[in-house]
């Protein structure tokens, strides 16, 4: 059954004649398009419409598979809506604008009720096929493999953007991109969950927490190791092993079926039980694929109908922040399975010391 | 006068008791901000509201002036609906998706009646002030450093992709990102326009554009050269000269007072008398600055009220594509100003042959 195949049934199941799907990610899990400017129409009957413009239409001609190819004009949501019928027509609410909506109501033939939907493509998304998560894979490795490489060149001296660079550069080596900025967050830095790499220097004696991810093929990872550079003393030892202890607890427990609000309650009775539930303030995870931010979301905020499925692509990722002093995240990627996990993160969990020979 | 003061010019001038700002790059313009969650307000009495979350107060604390600095939960539109008082209340229509408007409705104050509009940001943004044109400036001549030392290397015998990556990794020496995905095309595949650079490896007698700019302090370059790797034959060369007295013709008419689509049409009549009229299917240009694409456009569609002011910065890019055979493309990007325009792309337009000594 092909992603249009299975969007079709869902398209169905909504009572709905067609979606126009507008989000470029969802287009491209759909079609193989990769370009900047697409939409496709799935109808409930077997309508397959994909649409670009003149400049994508040699690229269309290589990707685009089990769809329609249609040349449109740049603006793409009159083409589409030439091309439905009367009844229910989903669009994506969530992808798309006030204005381009209001322009859409004009354009779409009469009988056409356009339906806020969201949610239809990326609910296929979260399930990863084995093609997809062959893709994940190789990039969690080689990204776990540049990261090697850019430690051997010590942490302690170097400034966190430096670092940085030379993990990208690493990625870029071995074909990939960045799946987002990393971040190198050294010492007191570290509490900013969200700190970009700076020209801090990295100290002696300090937590360095690095969160990194490749890009290959579409597909993202995403991986987070706190590093340290000598003797980082008690409180930073004790934070660091709550962090493992609560990454294991959550790691362990992740199969299909557990809840995605439990498994995210896992980890922060670890954190809770320690005193530090204040410092913990985001979710345990969240799913990985053609974004590095998608389906399932292990949080709190998670509704009780929301469970792990095999094939989901999730990350695993406590942290404990004290500001000002410092900060310790571990992160791992995994793929769910039916009676647990396949973790594709490779490098070690032990408080390592970079620099010791 | 601040940004802000000049947006409340424009939010009285609509007859709105306040504007709600939720595209991060005119967030980022506004207040300074340049994380990836943040709103403004912008009241037509003075108010001036800045909301991000906690991950990025210690940034904001930095980086946002003339802004008061709200600690918001993770959706920001909540914590703006709490600021806002009876009245029209602007909101951004392009940039705010159905999903989001029909959640804001529910969170407004009663007496508040959301309006869409739109461009009011974009509409200052495309006005430089003199700071920006120094770092728009600074940018291009890093981008056209970079190339000239990648050119050093030469271009035939090296994939599109060694050469794209060559001129990236000299934006990164630089300080800067690149502001796109470089292009770097080839040969035939110079008569695609937006090219992705692949594994073709350059050929010896053949044209090669190269689309490229740079990023820095969070504004954009945008230049385009089309180079030769040897003898190119009479129909490249006639083409290149076309392409060079279009871009000539338009880049000598730039001024305040042009219209947008008038200038489109100078450099558009000099193709269209070759007999190439279908060869150049898109635009003149288009503005600057945050973005790599923003206003104001120079296409055939822009409306007569739309002209150039001084301050828009703007590039000048004809080209012509001959399907499967080849394509020339020329781009400049230049400083409006009263009396004409100041060129900030420094590389000869001369057809220069790559790799001859």
């Amino acid at each position: 059954m092909t992603r249009g195949d299975r969007l079709t049934e869902v398209v169905r199941e909504r009572e709905l004649s067609a979606l126009v799907v507008t989000n470029l990610e969802n287009v491209h899990y759909l079609s193989g398009y990769t370009g900047t400017n697409g939409v496709a129409v799935v109808g409930a009957e077997g309508q397959r419409d994909f649409f670009t413009d003149f400049r994508y239409l040699e690229r269309a001609e290589v990707e685009v598979r089990d769809f329609e190819r249609l040349r449109g004009k740049r603006d793409l949501l009159g083409d589409a809506a030439e091309r439905l019928s009367a009844g229910r027509v989903g669009f994506e609410e969530e992808h798309m604008s006030v204005r381009s909506h209001r322009r859409f109501e004009g354009l779409v033939p009469e009988g056409v009720e356009l339906v806020g939907v969201h949610g239809l493509v990326e609910g296929l998304r979260e399930v990863k096929e084995e093609g997809e998560l062959a893709i994940i894979r190789r990039a969690a490795a080689l990204a776990d493999d540049a990261l090697a490489e850019a430690l051997e060149g010590g942490l302690a001296g170097r400034t966190e953007r430096e670092f940085a660079m030379a993990l990208e550069d690493g990625f870029r080596a071995r074909g990939a991109e960045p799946s987002f900025e990393s971040i190198v967050a050294s010492g007191p830095n570290g509490s900013l969950p969200h700190a970009e790499p700076g020209d801090t220097v990295i100290a002696e004696d300090v937590l360095v927490t690095v969160d990194y991810g490749a890009k290959i093929d579409g597909y993202c990872s995403d991986c987070t190791r706190t590093f340290a550079t000598g003797e980082v003393g008690a409180e930073a030892r004790e934070v660091y092993e709550l962090v493992r202890a609560a990454q294991a607890a959550a790691g362990e427990a992740i199969r299909a079926g557990l809840g995605c609000k439990e498994a995210d309650s896992i980890a922060r009775a670890v954190i809770d039980d320690a005193g530090h539930a204040e410092h913990f303030g985001h979710g345990l995870g969240h799913g990985v694929g053609l974004e590095v931010h998608e389906g399932p979301r292990l949080t709190p905020a998670a509704s009780e109908e929301e469970t792990l499925v095999a094939g989901n692509v999730v990350t695993v990722e406590p942290g404990v922040y004290l500001p000002g002093r410092l900060g310790v995240r571990i992160e791992d990627l995994v793929v769910v399975t039916e009676d647990g996990s396949e973790v594709l993160s490779q490098l070690p969990k032990d408080l390592t010391v970079v620099g010791e020979t």
